[in-house]
């Protein structure tokens, strides 16, 4: 396929993010809501554009033979567009985290001493061809007065470029620099590497998509990233577990939505509850394939035995592994040994138990007798999300606007030196 | 020289590491307290070996002809000894900030959300030939429940081992694990490197030391670093400085302790007062060289011309950089464009000259009217510092042991799931 002829040079676009960043820091928040605001209502009055765009892209991807799933995260309609315009409409209404003061104090010196909350300046967010992340990403980048360089998935190209034009719009209208959001224009492996390298003016790396091109973005950058690996995710159900809530906990876990990474992928049940819980979880799970342990498997003879490979795969699909467990102990040290830190349940009526588990598992969400899907931006608070980090530097665990700045120091003094 | 046999593998040594860290999971803030005040007295009660295992390091160093500086830092006196057992004191008294709760939050859904903050796990901490380093960073990694891996200077390495082993007796004490610190006993660079890919094993690295170190490892390194790159920091006096006031802030900056990073490299001034300040403040500064543009020599003539590489060098030495500028607005460009965005000050009366300041240095700390020695883990309430990171992400400016912890989600239902 022949590429679009590119005007500018990798360095350029990297420049010129670094340079509407730099302007960006003198951006008001009333500014900065308005754009969004006009992002929002651009993309729905812009959509016969888009769609004729993304049109193109589903037509292109066709042809080349790709695969349903991906062609319908691909494909955007009236209200996918909606959908995206409302989520703007909600990022818009989040309190601006920028100059925000915290940690403030008087020192025995007579110095003043705060810490102000500032962009972290240029994000390289590296993510699939699911056009409408875009705005999204864009959005909430630009809340946190960050410039924004999206690279997305090679077939979502037309569709990204016309959104990013509408999107431009919206930051123009305002005074806000165009190129505070662009989306780049090469696709070969040797420019992204490239913009990985840009220490200096890209200052956060995001990938989002599989485990590949996580790794391989991790590998390559010079440059921070976050890191959103993969969701091998845990419930336990604890002897003193409400069964009829373990049994609506597992199947939202595990069912309501199989391919994101806060879906569940594994099932602990402690032994004295296993006989009378796994059958009838298996029935609720009718439409699941189980894969078992030797003690699960006694129970529920007809389900195929589990590898020890199972225990941290991440299927994103109607399988789950089945586990039977001694106590909270031994599912904590199976989830810290097989789970991807990501996030994990317990379902118990025993608060000790809880306690324990709640402490002890190390993973970025722990959660005591909820849904591991309750584990993102929107249900915890955030109002919007660029991710789910599995790192412990910086951001952990569900990531909004305010995962997206920095601080510095401020201190005001009347002359003091150092003795 | 050969190498002292090592008895155990870098992969052995991680996974020791590693396991420390899951056990300092569960040591309460009594026992981390005692131990680090255990060390403390451990290291006054031990002083003779301390002091004859660095008498070996210093014999060594002086064979291998080591200059006198390097000698200094390598070299620990009981004055030394003392200074660093008063450091783990205070390091003992400091708030323990692991199970610290913040940002908690009813949601609608019903369930309870809270962040818990928790260690980050292992820190592999690679820094020159100063001892007296040695036993304060062990003490801030374990009062945030973090094991630590030292990796010192290969010329303090009897020093080294002879603190590490006086620390190992404080941890067994109070029964926490002696793994939780320990000394890399390999100085190739193979093993660093191989230290260096320990993801899963390893948590965080921090480098400290000349920026050729910090350079190579955040090149080599797939984990985490936090950098502590050079400190070029400037001080700016301004049309509206108090000039006895800024002499004395320019003064302490730059001379105080010259070989630091917070210590001032150049002096910008305001063109309106540069005939009146250059004068006396050159006079002051009579043990510097000093290194002009064109119009601080029409105003001093004698001193020699600086080059556009000056404005970004840091000298750590008694020789500072002089440039005379029209406005607040030029001196942040200059700033901006040159300063290695570490620690920059501005002396005035001008208090909207000095919010401008504030918000548009885009360095880790900003300080008006205070020397830039102030920008200092003690001085700006921290209690003790690992070092200052110029890194936007985690951890900016000065970090102390918060900056050395991680945090989990917390969530808390009653049976929520998601519709």
């Amino acid at each position: 396929m022949i590429e679009l002829q590119a005007t500018i040079t990798v360095r350029e676009l990297a420049e010129r993010a670094h340079a509407a960043a730099v302007a960006l820091r003198s951006a008001t928040p009333e500014q900065k809501t308005r754009a969004i605001q006009a992002m929002a209502r651009g993309l729905l009055t812009h959509a016969d554009r888009i769609l004729e765009a993304n049109a193109r892209d589903i037509a292109a991807a066709k042809a080349a033979g790709m695969g349903s799933a991906k062609t319908d995260r691909l494909t955007l309609t009236e209200a996918r567009l909606r959908d995206m315009a409302a989520g703007l409409k909600d990022v818009a209404a989040l309190p601006d985290p920028i100059g925000q003061k915290f940690a403030a104090a008087e020192m025995p010196s007579g110095i003043h001493v705060e810490r102000v909350r500032v962009p972290l300046g240029v994000i390289l967010f590296i993510y699939e061809a699911r056009p409408n992340t875009t705005a999204d990403a864009a959005a909430i980048c630009l809340k946190a007065s960050n410039a924004i360089i999206l690279r997305g998935g090679r077939e979502a190209k037309e569709s990204n470029s016309a959104i990013v034009s509408v999107l431009a719009e919206g930051l123009t209208s305002e005074g806000l620099p165009a190129d505070a959001i662009q989306t780049v224009p090469f696709y070969d492996h040797e420019s992204v590497n490239e913009l990985l390298g840009m220490n200096g003016l890209i200052d956060l790396v995001i990938p989002r998509g599989g485990e590949a091109l996580i790794r391989a973005v991790a590998q390559h950058s010079t440059i921070p990233v976050l890191k959103h690996f993969k969701g091998t995710c845990y419930v336990y159900v604890d002897a003193d577990a409400d069964l009829d809530m373990a049994e609506e906990i597992v199947f939202n876990s595990k069912v309501q939505r199989p391919a994101v990474c806060n879906a569940s992928e594994h099932l602990l049940v402690h032994q004295a509850v296993a006989d009378e819980f796994l059958p009838r979880m298996a029935e609720r799970l009718n439409m699941v394939e189980l894969r078992g342990d030797d003690a699960s498997r006694q129970i529920l003879p007809s389900i195929r035995a589990a590898t020890e490979a199972d225990w941290s795969e991440e299927y994103l699909d109607l399988i789950m592994g089945v586990k039977v467990v001694a106590d909270v102990d031994e599912a904590i040290r199976h989830i810290n040994t097989y789970s991807s830190n990501h996030t994990d349940t317990i379902v118990t009526g025993d608060e000790a138990a809880a306690r324990h588990f709640l402490h002890d598992v190390d993973s970025a969400t722990v959660l005591w007798n909820a849904s591991t899907r309750m584990a993102d931006g929107g249900q915890v608070g955030l109002g919007a999300e660029i991710g789910i980090s599995t790192d412990k530097l910086h951001a952990r665990g569900p990531m909004g606007v305010e995962e997206l700045t920095s601080y510095k120091w401020v201190v005001i003094g009347t002359g003091q030196i150092r003795k």
